[in-house]
């Protein structure tokens, strides 16, 4: 008889089931998924209950899953997967700013924008102008390069978790970068918030004694011709959990001073009061499609 | 800052950021996990789209799931994992009959039945008289062990499969071994079956050339006083599929000759017709508890 089932030959076993025909990549996926998942099993000597215990918790983790929820999302976030995919993804890109996760609230569309305008649809809160530029890996400058921002409120808050109290698109805007590949819009300090915690994931982080927080952040999606497109944030300095972001999105080159002004001459050129804080964000796209 | 992730310091960043409290168990299959998968995603190279089918693959996976049907444990059957699970936890259990898994079909309570009885309520099939003996290690019957038995048809149905073409209970039963640790039934031999396949772990079986099938089995649950539970199978020597179970549960030593008996003695001893089939197992417990 060909099978045997034994512990060091199953993830072989398991591996030569697949037919000669499978797609390339998906035989090499798999086998090195199997052969990961096998090693894990026997590092750890896996009991049965372990085994039913995880059952259950990834059968309640698919049931979280709908329409407005993404707990397996949040699952690979919080097991630093998901930044480890996008990490992987832009590897060859090092002189580029660096890509960071994309995050679960991309949900609408930004409105289109002027310059200047401010995505702060509420007030209250630490005013602030965010003012960077738009270049190419060898600091030509990239015009109309297109900056999709969205950020949560001073309370830690997107527009949609809160669509009784923030304006639809609150925090969110589509700007165009000028002839100079400059752009600068206002808005407020975005607050550190936590994940969502009531479901299984909740429950892994409170069983693990982890906190639920993201440090403060602004996401960008920025393109430009010829470039490739970038996912990434901008982090504020001195944030709580900046050293302890829950899904691990923090890389030190996306840090921003957001700095205190309370020169009224630079108010006045941004149309804001003082003091406000004003955060610059060099941005270099990498060539390619 | 502490945090800067890195591929290679990402899975150490995750891991330390369990907190001390955190059950030592928790943390060492935690530990081992996120390292696996982490190993995993680089050794591959996943990209954000093959991320992205991962996730949608293990959502439908959860959403497939209800009271009657648990896709996350065929997922675990058809990549070996339930059958290494079992394994390592049955490791340390050399001379006593091997084991294997459970399975999902064994949902109904089998009825309490006389030595002798048939399990078949339909008729059809080739029918089969099963004998066997239930002893400890040293070979000392266990007289009162009980038998919890269930199987397929010989169509390759469970009862709780056809609820209307079959009785409730058919192919189910629980015996207990005579003063000499003796059982002996009648059934029919079963057949082959597919694993269900209407859902994402059959979209993986045809993405991969597999096919779906299990090789001709009798499920046992044994238990005796001051001994382990045994959970295994008696498999159909020669069944098809015997070489290539899609869960990977076929060990050499539960493969049971089925022989062909065409004596007449032997059918009125047995309360069969001629040609019937007969199967002998013996099941050796490991003391235990």
């Amino acid at each position: 008889m060909a099978t045997d089932f034994t512990e060091e030959t199953a993830a072989d076993a398991v591996t030569e089931s697949f037919a000669p025909s499978t797609n390339p990549r998906l035989r090499e996926i798999l086998t090195s998924l199997v052969g990961h998942l096998h090693a894990f099993a026997r590092d750890v000597e896996l009991t049965i209950p372990e085994w039913e215990t995880a059952i259950d918790f990834l059968t309640r983790t698919g049931h979280k899953c709908d329409d407005d929820r993404q707990e397996f999302i949040l699952l690979s976030d919080v097991l630093g997967m998901s930044m480890l995919v996008e990490t992987i993804s832009n590897r060859k890109f090092g002189v580029a700013t660096e890509s960071t996760v994309l995050g679960p609230f991309h949900v609408v569309e930004s409105p289109v924008l002027e310059l200047g305008a401010n995505i702060d649809l509420v007030g209250g809160g630490t005013p602030c102008v965010v003012t960077g530029r738009v270049v190419s890996v060898d600091r030509t400058p990239l015009p109309g390069a297109k900056l999709d921002v969205w950020q949560a409120n001073d309370q830690g808050f997107y527009d949609v978790q809160q669509p009784d109290v923030q304006p639809r698109t609150n925090g969110r805007g589509l700007f165009t970068a000028d002839s100079n590949g400059e752009f600068w819009f206002r808005t407020v300090v975005p607050s550190p918030y936590p994940i969502p915690t009531d479901g299984p994931v909740g429950e892994l982080l409170i069983a693990t004694g982890r906190h639920a927080y993201r440090p403060a952040h602004i996401h960008f999606i920025v393109t430009a011709d010829g470039h490739r497109p970038l996912t990434t944030h901008m982090f504020v300095a001195g944030s709580d959990y900046i050293e302890s972001d829950t899904v691990f999105a923090v890389k030190k080159s996306l840090v921003v001073d957001f700095a205190k002004v309370t020169d009224p001459a630079a108010a006045a050129k941004w149309n804001v009061a003082v003091p406000f804080r004003h955060a610059h964000f060099e941005i270099v796209m990498q060539p390619g499609s």
